[in-house]
């Protein structure tokens, strides 16, 4: 099953004072890495948010988290496309330092228009980009 | 069953472009009030994680969202002792504006120690404060 | 002159892996303090920011840093205003922990139109309450 | 005079509901960039923060934004040492989209002992590596 990696250093600024990650952050860390998997397929978050008034809140979560990180660990996300509904998608996410998993998570994300913030059948170009990143057997890396 | 209040004002600073509630954000609010329950059980994080180098990480999430919140709006927290183990507890949340539950989620906290960064069983006067408050029949709100 | 003054609890989620607080979470805690005050003048963010398409970004800061905060301090903040231009508006912060001035800062914000994000004259019912307040004789304490 | 380079898209994250990037977010990117310079030099924070007991606070900021960007933005961060003190450094910041400069600081860092918050003078092996930073001709670019 194709995967989407891309690579964060833990910075500062997400850990907390027990000298850890703060796991608000690391949610933000993540919706930056599926901002840039989006991208990737050929869908900024400028186009979607901005003309196309198209939203991808997130509607449901499960998180485990294993072990801590620590400041400057660089941890490897790895996304994959687990299913595809008709307004929704469900994404499996897992995340590394070296080969350790330090946290994973189930992620369910809808389409909504911007405008009623109302769920919405997927665009075509939109579902034809999930299914063809769902198909291929390769992972995917962001260009450096 | 006992249950801790808590009110926040979803600011500018906690949305998104979208124009909605930025949810990394939300389990940043989310880890306030968590610890606004600690201190109002006699624990201030002050304490736990200074002198006494004790570590609260979450070990699991269970969240839905069921409905955006917009900026300005009044979300009032309630927190729920759902189930306590040797070294953890499981906690239940609803966030709701007005009587519509925008949110929902089951947290696992974990007691550790910030030296090992390993689980503990919970030091006693922690398990006592747990279990008062778990006990309890009414709700508890924060001193104004 | 008027002051506009408003508490918060410096919480984890402020603090950094020093213990202190990380000064970017004390803008976004500012920020969050300035809003209240446009609220407490009967203008809130949600009305400007939205049917108004009215923006008040920042456009200059001048700032002290004296003292750290430490998690759970109480921190005081006092903004008054300084000085009222034709699109523009300086004011300063002050930021105490009990009689300890924490820090200071000078903030320039500007008016703009959020369709092409360039500046605008203040619309005459904001200048209003800025002269009203700035006029006012004491301080402002939003309603608790 | 050597500069330190970085690179930065502003994500969804760093955005507000205006559209634009939410000033907090810009100052929590800029601290990553001097964390990721300290790196560059040979002194990773994990180490100044952890075995060294080593912070390095801001005590003044003056900011100026002069234009606003936008989600998705390829954001250049160039930082140049202006002033090394005995116990501080001045640090001159650019931020660029293309050619424009989006907005500047100067930022005054100090050397503190974590132990007891107070000001202390540079370290050799810190100083000697400002001082050749500094007095380097080239630019500084971090490892790809």
């Amino acid at each position: 099953m194709a995967q989407f990696e891309a690579t964060r250093v833990l910075r500062f600024g997400d850990c907390d004072p027990a000298g850890i990650a703060y796991f608000p952050r690391y949610f933000d860390l993540l919706n930056g890495v599926v901002e840039e998997w989006w991208g990737a397929m050929g869908h900024p978050w400028k186009v979607l948010f901005g003309p196309r008034r198209i939203g991808l809140p997130t509607v449901r979560f499960e998180v485990d988290f294993r072990a801590p990180a620590f400041l400057g660990d660089e941890l490897r996300f790895s996304l994959a496309v687990k299913r595809i509904g008709r307004k929704s998608v469900d994404l499996d996410h897992f995340v590394r330092r070296g080969d350790t998993v330090l946290w994973q998570c189930r992620q369910t994300l809808v389409a909504t228009s911007l405008d009623t913030h109302k769920s919405i059948v997927w665009p075509d170009d939109l579902r034809v980009s999930l299914v063809s990143f769902q198909e291929a057997p390769h992972a995917h890396h962001p260009a450096a």
